[in-house]
Parts: C-alpha cells; structure tokens; sequence
C-alpha cells in the first residue's frame, strides 16, 4: 500500500469503528467470555487483487493491542480464491467485534484494485495509462486512491489542489466575460501555483488549437469518438500530454488505447466498485 | 430522508470536504472572479431513485451560506432521466468547489436507493420485506442505511449495539465450552439488554429446534436452498421471524421470497453500489 | 468493566484531562523535580463496590506511559474501606497531575456501582431486575452504563435506536391525528427495524389491553400504586415483559418487586450520584 | 449564566447528543410525522435553583434551528415548583430527539445551583464565602462550575493552572528532598506564574508560621477541628486568606463559617450531586 | 484574501480561541455588564500591508454572531498607520474576550503581506516572481500562504503533494543506490500523479545538463552566486523554469532577479515573521 | 521543556502533519524504497538556544514509530552553531516526510528562546524578569511559551482565565458607567476568582493611587517613559508588584530594569519571531 497520512488513517478507522461500535456488541458483551482466544483466516471466496492489509491491521490493533496481525500477502498481490491472505489471532472478543469493519474496509479496497488491474490488463502492452478520478465514497479518498494503485492503476488529481483542470463550465462562464480560450489558459498559467500542470478539457477538436497555443500542458478528450480521439492524439502530439475521458468501459478502454491517449480516466473504478468477496474462517476450537 | 443526527451529517461532510477542498481548487481559484453568479441543475442521466437530497444541500451550505438550493423531488422519488432534481444558484466559485463532493453523495446514495428499489419491486407484492446490513463503505453507515430507506428498503442493525445476532462463530467457540444452542440463547436473554431482539444464524435444519426452544426471535436462514428455507420458514411459523441472508441477487430474490422469510438482507445494496449517473447542468451565462 | 469503545473512552479521558491540565500544572511544574518517583495506593473512606479501575489506568497512561498501575481488585469488588484497590507508580509528577481526574472518574463510577447494589440486593431473591435509564451525566453515558453493570444492575436503552418507547407524548401527539394505541403500536412495528423490542409507557391500566393487543412487547407500568402495579402484572402475564417506572426509591423497591414485574428502572442510579469516597494514599519517601 | 466559551459548549453538547442520537430515534422516526407541531414546557416538580437554560437553548438549536426556546426565568432565578421555566415550541419531533440531554443538562445544573444556594443561605449573614472545588464531573466542569455561580456560590480553582495549590503530597515529597515549608512556598513564588496566587494546605497548627513566613497568599486548613480552625484563622488574620476543607455538610457549615474563616470549598457540590426534578410537559395538542 | 477551506479556517480559530477562552475571561466576566455596548476600530501604528480581515471578522463571529464587523479596506491594501481598517461594534464583553486573538491572526498575517510586498516592490519591474516556501508556523499553513498572497506574492507547493520537489538528500540516497540524476528524474515521471511538475534542487552546475536531460519541469539554484546563478538560467532557458532559493534578503533579492531567473523562494516571508502593528481603538462611551 | 499537556501537543503535531502530508508526499512515494535507511543530525547554523526537541522527536514517532531520535542537548541549551543537537534514524522515507514539520516547530521554539535569552542575559545581575505576553502565534501558544521558558524567561498569564488583568479599556468603559478605579478593583476582587492575582494598567502617575488604595497586587506601568516608570516603582513599593509594558527593544530593556521594576512584558518575543536557522544533515549513504 503507497503511504497514507497515519492521521487521516487513524480518522477514518476511527469513524467506521464508532459508528460500528460505540454502543458496545451487545452479542459478544453478552455470550463471549474474556479468557477465550481464536485464530481465523481472511480468506477471498474469488480472484481477485487483494488492498487494504494495513487498514485491516491497524482496526484490529485500534480495538485491542495484543491481537495479532500476520498477512500472507501484500497489496497489489492477485488472489485465486481459497488461500489465506492474512492470519489474525487473539482475543475472539476482540476479533468478533472488528471483522466486519476490517472485511468492510478489505472488501472495498479489494474491488477497487481488482477492477483496476483488469482495465490496466487490458491496456498493458500499450502505453496508456489507466487513471482514477476524484469521484470516491466520501471521506475515503485516501483509501481508494491506494486501492487503485494497488491494482496497478495511477492516481489523477487526489483534490483540488494538486492540478488545475478547466473545464467546460470555467470555460463557458469565463468566455461570457469575454475571454477565449487562450486568455483563459493564460490567466491560470499565471495565477496558479507554478509547481502544478495545467489541463484543459476539449469537447470537439476545434478547440485544441487555442488550448495547445495557451500553453496547456495536457488536454482531456473528453466524450469523444475514437475517431476523433485518434485525430485528437495527432493533433496533440509531442505538444501535451492527452487524457480520454467519459464513460470508459471494458469493452471500450483497449479501443481507446489503441487511439494513442496517454491516460485513459475511469470514474468507476470508484465510483461504482463491486466488493471482493473474502470471508474470515475461524479455526475450529479445540 | 429519514433523520440523521445533524453532528454526525457534519462530521461525514466535513471529512469529504476537507479531502478535496482544504489545498484550496487551484483552478477556480485562479480563474473565476468573485462577481460571477451561476444557476445549474442537478440532472440524472438514467432511470432510478433520487437519494441525498438533503446532503448535497448541506455540502454548499458548508461552504457558502449565501448559495440557494432547491429541490423539485425529494428523496425516495422516481426519476426517468432528464429532469431537474434540483437547482443551486449563487456564487460560481462555490458551486465549483462543491459540485464534485454533492454529486458523490447523491450518486452514491442514489445508486443505493435505486438498487434497493428494485429488489423492494420484485418482492413488493409478498409481504417479504428487503433489509440491508452492515457492509456499508466505513464513515457512511447513516447515509447508506438512509439512502436504503429512500429505496423502500428496510434497516436491519444499524451497528452492533441494537440487536443481538448470535452467529456460527459464536455458537462454535460456546460449544467448545460446553455449552449447547438453547444455553447459549438462553444466556444472551439473561446478559444482553431486554430492549433488543435476538436472532439466531442457522446454517441447517436441525439447529431451528433448538434456537426456538431456546426463545430466539428471529431466524436467520443462511446460504440455504430454496427448498430448505421453506422447510425452515414453515418449523418458525408463528414462532418467530425468519431471515434469509446469503448471496441474494435480483434473480433469486423472488424464489426467496416465495419461500415465505419474513426478511430478506441484501449486502450487495451497500457494498457493490452502482453510482446513479448524475450531472450538473450549468445553464448558459447570459 | 464491560467492553467500552476504546475511542469513546479516549474522548471522555481526554476531554476529562484538557479541562483540568491544557494549561500545564502550575504547582506540580514550580515545585516537583523529574527525578522523583513516588508510589501511591487508592484506597475507599467507606464501603461501597469499586468501578472505574480501567478508567483510572488510562488516564494515567494517557499522560504517562511509564506510570505503572496494579489494580488490586476488579470492577464490581466490594469494599469495606480502608483496603487498597489499586497501586500506582511511576514519575510522582505524573501522578499529582493526574491524581484529581483519575479520582473524579472512579469516585463517580464507585458511587453509581454501589447505589445500584444496594437496589439490587434489596430484591435479589425476587426475579426482578434493577434496570438503569438514559438520565446520565451528558457525555458519560458509557461510563455510567458500566458502572451500573458493575453494580449488579442491567442496562435498559443506551440510547434512542436500540429500542423503541413509545411514551405518553408520542400517544397523545398520535390520538390527536386520530389513531388510536394499537394503531400506533402495529405502525411502530411496521416502521421500526425489527431488531429492536417496543415497549409502550401505560399511565392507568385501561391502557394495558390496547397495548397487548397492538403486541406490545414490554409494558411501562409509570407512576402507579402498588396495587395497579400488580393488577398490571396480572394483565400482562405471559404476553409480555413489564417494567416499573417512577421515583423508585430503596425504601420503595422490594414492595414494587413484589408486585411481580420483570424490571424496575431507577433514575437515581445515575442522576443523583453520591461519590463514593476514595483518597490516594502516597507512600512516605524514604 | 456566566460566560461559557462556546466553543467548549459546542463540545459539551455535541457529546451528549451523539451519544444518544448518532444512531438516530427509532420510535420517533417511526411514529411522528413531520407535520406536527408541539408546545412544551420547562417546569419544576420541588423547589430549587434553575440554571441551565443556556445550555438547553443550544441543545434544541444544535438539531434543529427553527425551534423556538422561550426562557421565562434566568439562571439562579429561585423555583418553588410547579411553574414555566422554559417554552419550548416547534417540531414535535425535534423537542421529543432532544428532550432527554435538555433535561439531562439542566436537572444536573439546577441541582448543583440548588445545593450550592443551601449552603450560601446557610452563611449569607457571615462574610464567609462558599467555593468549589476540581470534584466535577469529567468533561462537565464549565457547567459545574457556571451552576454553583448561579447557586451563589464562586469559583475555585477551575483546573491546575489558576492558581497554585501546595498540598501535603507536594510537601512531603519536597521535605523528603531536604526542603522545609518556606523553601517550598519561595520556590513556587519564584518558578510559578506570578498572575496566580499561591494557597499552601496545613493539617496542623504548627504549619502555620512557616506557611506565613514563606508568603503564603492562602491558608486552607485541612479538615481540622473548630477548635483549631478558630486558631488558624487568628494566626492568619491581616497576613493571608484562609480556606476551610474536608468534609463540609449543611449541618456543620455555619459553625465551619462562624470561626472566621474567609472561604469554605465543599466538594459535594459537584461531586455527589441530587438532580433537581424538572419535567417538560407538553401542551395538548387541539 | 483567497479562499480558504471553511473547515480549515474554523479549525484555525478554534484552536486559537479554545487556547485563550476555554477557562472564561476572569477579567471581563466580573467586571463588565452586558448591557454595555462599544464601537472600536482596527488601526494599524506603522505603514505596510493589510490581510486577515476575514480571519478577523470569524473571530467575532464565532464566539458571538451578533458583533457586527465592517472592513473598511481589503485584504492586499497598502495602510500608511493611523486609518481605519475595519470597525467592529457591539457586546463590549465579546469584544474584549476577542481582541487579543483577532489581533494576533491579523498582526501575523499583515506582518507576512507587508514583508512580502516589499521584496515583489523590489523586482516589481523584472520578471521575477517571488514565492513563498513551506517553513510557515504550524497549523498556519493556510493563512500565511493566503498572507503571502495579499502581499503580491505566488505560492509554491502548499504542501508535499502538490509539486514533485527531488532534493539533495532524494539524490544523495538514490545514487548510493546507483542510480544518476537522469534516471531518479525519470523514475518520478513515472511514479508520480502526472498532474504535478518535478523541480530539481541542483548545488552546482554541473549537474544542469542531467536534470534537464532527465525532463525537468523546473530547476531550482540552490544557495549559488549570482555568477553562477546567471550561468544555471542561461543553460536552462527554453527547456524549463528556474528558481533561486537560498537566504535570498531585501538586500539581494535584485541582483538575483537580475540573473533572470523565474522565481524566488523566501522562506523569511513566513517562517520570521515581524508583525505589523495594529491596535484596536475603543471609541469613547458616550 | 516544561509540561506540555500530551492532548494539546498531539494536536498541534496531528494540525502540523495534516497540512503538510495529508495528500502524501508524492517525491518520496515515488522515489524511495522502502528498505533504504538513514541517519541524519540537526545541526544550528548560527548560535542560539535550543528548544523544541520533544516536539521534533514527537514528530517522528506520530509518522513512524521505529524511527529512532536521540537528543544531545536538551531545551534551553545554548549552542554555537555547528554541533550536532539530535541525532534522528530510521527509514529514510519517515525521515523526509516529517523533515520540514520538526524543523518548522524546532526553528520558531528555538527563535523564541534565543531572543528570550538576550533580554534576560541583558538584565541578568538585576532582580527584573523578563515575562512573555499572549501575543503569541495562534493555535501555538503552549509551545511559544515553553520556548520562553527554554530561554530563560517567565510566563505571564497563558491565557484570559489564570489573572486579572483590568486595562484601559475595562476601566474607560465602566468609568462611563460611573465607577472609580478603586470601585473597579474592589468589584473584580469581589467577583474573581480568589485564587488569581488583580493587575491593573495605568498609563499616568496619577492613576496609581487609586489602584494602590483599591488593591491591586500588580500595577502595570503602560508605555510610560523612564522617568515615570522610576516614579510609579517608587510609588508602588512595598505595596504591589510592577510590571512595565510597551514597545520594550533589546536597547532600552537594561534601562527599564534599572527603574526597579519587578517585571517587564516583551511581546516580540513570540509576535515577531526570527527562527533560528537549523538544518538536518543527512550522513552520507555508504
């Protein structure tokens, strides 16, 4: 898993956790008693790219200390299905009250991988990039980010900070002022942080001229044909980078490569993920 | 929308804003002059239900007390595609920074409420009632649970302190001390709060004998064949509730259903969300 | 001590000790050099049941790693007074510091656990339980509960989702709009999740046939005499749970229990507390 | 009510609500419709000091805005019993979410103003002065300590830097070191802040001169006898202010008061608190 | 002032305030009654730049909504001393309890602006821009950068993710490991979210031609001559920004900008700050 | 360093590190392998004194337990510049991410206490203290002053709670009412809390009386020149404590101290900080 702040990790546990848990488990608090232990196996019922071992780590060490965390894997591993991908031990109190958030944040993150590395499968002899998008479940950005990256993809922007993008509405709103395309590229070239690229989002090609002469230093295709796609490409060549963007699927992204984009932006690789399904196998007590 | 405790709507809007929002939106901060006013429209793109209706309004209120927002529908309506769901108007540069973040929460909510309605539709003329559970993506149980809600869904234990569910794990380890399932009922009713019910995980037919001399109130039939939950539906009759949980899909649901459960919980309402496609409509700048 | 959300008892700590010690410790920083250790007994003035004990050794922890704490006895331990229930040592600033907060949560905690045995040894060869209510000191409601578990006492609701109760104003505010009380009940039933039991609070026992009949799970006999109390009882016998409601005192208790009912809810257990009286007791230096 | 930093009652209240709400209402979620709108009021069962009113305006505010809050009396106002403190008007629903923590906030303050007032009026003819102490509840000591104002009585320390406090553990540990009392109290002149007073605790007469001839701004004597405090109060006069500690009871206030003494802190009247009982009752609806 | 995340700003102030008012104003609650109201304005003693004007007013705002703020200037407006720059009027009690800390946010922020405003007067006729760097006050980030900006001044990287920055230390490592400067660069063109720029930290010249070799977006001259200085931007002209960085003074800032380079880093703007003098002038009671 | 409360330095640390690194430090991710170690000292460039170490080591282990950091000095030394002050080791990647926070927070604390330590060096053989004031850097205000205890210095009041302190404009408005100064005094004496000290500024000779006869513990001389300040000592002699304010330079301290006052207040020591330049020098990889 790339860093994450521990602090923004530490905040979002802490969330699934209270909302999981500040109540107490009525069922554990009432039946289990403390002296008994457990071992028990996060086990993927199907393929799959496992992510989040360290969030499912760091909710059991939240909860109780002493339960032990042993991963079989790392983030980014491809699983079959059946084998064990972490082994946790401890206190079977502890461990009932924590599997689901920690399945819940494992589930999630392992999806999100898992239909990455299929997009970037599919693109893999080619030189196009497979990118996420800021469209994440609230107030896990951080996490599905990583996810990504775990399934081989690469992170867009992760906020509005760290790239300009201009997009169709500054466009239009700034042009009703007046300004063109260019003067609009301009002005953000010399407002904005120096340290940060600047792109420019096209919906037809008559518009990649004026964003190649503003100076934008990639232009996203966005909604486009591969034909026009492909002339997009041309027309950008050794001047910008170019994104596709809109609606990629499956079945579209090798096409889409193929027109030559250097990224290829997929909002559902979190905006619509489906859970890997991994399940937590108790061992039997002697 | 059902109620949501308004510091826990803070703290979930806060978290999403603050990921995306708190390096500043370099690019409208670069490019849009604080004098612009903008009108856009919350617009979906395909059939479904709207949820989050109540979100979004709060996330530009967060930012920009003076921007408008109206609703035209409220949440759990149906929408074919095309119309208005809402409007904000105010400050352009607000609507810019948030528009990412409300559209987040309202297609997630939204895919949710619209994924739920369809399995409540399949189901709607029984008296089998759909139930979510709790894989929902860590930090949003209140909003996924709501947005099951705005589907027709009903909530199941919103965290593990408003019921008591004794699964297979609990009932090996107790067995392993000896103890059999009438006991291990018997001892959550004397230990656990009077004010919740208890359910019971049933992996066979010969455990329901048990569980309903040991007083439980609810069953949970899980991963059984039709044929087997019709038998287990017809042991609890007028004994207690029956839930069937396991691997439910829109195919099967109805075949379930017909079985007589009383409940039927679907993880896949919550942790396999489909984003409702929704978009902002800026309208043309005079 | 039952389990206790460890982030909902990190807050209570560290609200606890930024009210007493963010501006630093004026005396113990003016006067105490590092280099003296020190080690210091709690010790009740009076009898009484200790809780608290794992509150206690947070807070030290929470400010001071390397203070060690022993506790001697476990919550739910009677005290005579006079013996010790935990040692604590370490860096003796440190302990002065803490030595206020740590007492301010054992003190209270002791208080609630010792009133609640006293009610519940008052009726503790009859079947009825000593039940606590949501009158808790704002922000110590985990913290209370558990006390009053390590009284003797059980828990009624912790908060307003693990049970419905349904009172005299939500009756009136429904009979006004036209519905009558089982009406109520079956629309509570059909709305509420069904993981929860619904109670209904009866003033005079005409209510009690109503309230059965919309199947009422528990019965709140609020404020009546002994004699309707039992009366009461007699109605609901075998059809449901009843619990006893209103200024019950330990001079009142056993003849209520005696009525038959199942729970008596005492507000005083937690909003009346007398602190049970506890000093640190410091070692001599050599 | 004094000044409370709003920012810390924003934390205050917030506490409290989640702990009560974050998992929302059932039975009000599941009974009362938006539409209907209530009228409550504020009223005392049995005499007393109302304080609090702040604190259960903001409770109403913070989880819906629109209801209405009509204090009709103002903290430290004396109750006989019986009349409207408060009108609370608005959303049903939202007076029935915040009732119980109103309640909760002002039955714990107007019990402590209550108690504190008895003591006052026990002494109000002497110029002895009735103080608290740091026994408050955790997270709770900025309303403890607003209500024994409004009770009459004044504020001690609030936390450990408002003042310096040599007890006897202080001293015992320093004349372990080789210090005696003088030295003690020079050095806190020399290392504390000198904006703070600086109060030295004795247990014996024979404390006394070094306490005085170290400077002493403060004298507390540390439950002695009336006989001795007689004593210690004339040894004091015209060279410090004495302080009575240690057991204080409505009973043996006056006589405490009676031997001079300039302040008497009594613990008791935040560490072991009687709530005052206060009802909200809701006008019929029509 | 530029936007700054409202979530931020109200973590800002209630951090400040929660430091300086979470015990009460002992001063202002026994001496000042609330009927008494106060106009008094904001005037700065000496010449400079006014910013935080909007800091200021949330101060007021947050601890009592109906203190009315009116900025008669705007934040990057020069003051000669003595002129009004804002006014602020009612409760003298809220006055007095936010003055201090208004102050301080607008005295530090003003102290930035004017500071920065006089080394972009210094080269105001050159191409130069300056910029600021991340050696700002903790937990201030956002407002001395909002600072630097009403000076005239750009911002560089906010933080550690909105720019690709390879120092010295990233070189030193990685060619332990025996990669050249080339190599390293190329590693973070492929590792890093392609949004952002890679700027390069070079000590001499020498390594120039790997860092553009390597694809440099921007090369930073790190503590040379100007001699050298002049060389390192004629060798970069055409292929990529450069950056001047190093004890850059009033005094030589100039004869830096003269070398022609694109930008210069001031880490003195934020992390030495002197505050601008201003004063809050109470209006004479009538 | 002095006690710093762990709650309030966690929480400045945690708003440090979340500025910076909440988005993830994009060079080190995409550079630095895991397995790559390093040891780095934090070196002064220029003399001073040395303050902040615990912060800085406190850094390092928020991010990364592991990492090592061990002082060789500790706050409030002095150093020439050169020497080495700490040693940090561990993973370099923790290394590099939290490098810019420690330096921030050790720069500012050690800025603080090296310019304390020239005005209390300046007046060394006389009895005058040199004393911090609350103009400190907003949300930092325990740390800047701990480093003016590191330097030598002594605390005024922390914050608005721990002294009284009545200033023009306290005794302007109330005057209006028709109060006196000596009323004034007795009203604060009479309201406050009586652990705390009264000060009173004066900004004429003529003022002094009235405070003297009102009570006032401190007299704070307000921008008076040397020659009343002497006077007004005089004046107060025996009486109360003088404390003298306003615009005081490292020039004109030694003759303020020569008028016999017992204080004197700098707020340059924390309002307009110079950081102390300190680097980190990476050993050189083998």
């Amino acid at each position: 898993m790339p860093f994450i702040d521990p602090i923004e990790l530490e905040r979002v546990i802490d969330a699934a956790l209270t909302e999981d848990l500040s109540g107490g488990d009525v069922t554990t608090d009432a039946l289990i008693p403390r002296h008994i232990e457990a071992t028990a196996r996060f086990v993927p019922r199907t393929p799959g790219i496992i992510a989040g071992l360290d969030v499912a780590r760091a909710v059991f060490a939240r909860v109780d200390s002493s339960v032990g965390f042993t991963p079989h894997l790392v983030d980014g591993d491809f699983v079959e299905g059946g084998e064990t991908v972490a082994i946790v031990s401890g206190s079977l109190a502890a461990i009932l009250r924590c599997e689901r958030i920690a399945l819940n944040f494992m589930q999630r993150m392992s999806g999100i991988a898992s239909i990455t590395s299929r997009f970037v499968k599919a693109v893999e002899d080619l030189d196009t990039v497979i990118v996420d998008t800021r469209k994440t479940a609230p107030g896990l950005r951080a996490l599905d980010k990583a996810a990504v990256v775990a399934g081989g993809g690469r992170n867009h922007r992760r906020n509005l900070s760290d790239g300009v993008l201009i997009k169709d509405n500054h466009i239009a709103a700034l042009q009703a002022e007046g300004l063109g395309l260019q003067q609009i590229i301009r002005r953000a070239r010399a407002q904005a942080p120096h340290t940060v690229k600047i792109e420019v989002e096209v919906e037809s090609l008559d518009e990649i001229p004026a964003a190649l002469d503003g100076g934008a230093d990639i232009v996203m295709l966005d909604n486009m044909s591969i034909e026009e796609m492909r002339s997009g490409v041309e027309m950008c060549r050794g001047r910008c980078l170019t994104e596709a963007s809109g609606n990629v699927s499956l079945e579209s992204v090798r096409e889409i490569a193929e027109t030559g984009v250097d990224m290829i932006s997929v909002g559902a690789l979190t905006h619509s993920v489906t859970a890997l399904d991994i399940g937590l196998d108790f061992e039997q007590p002697d």
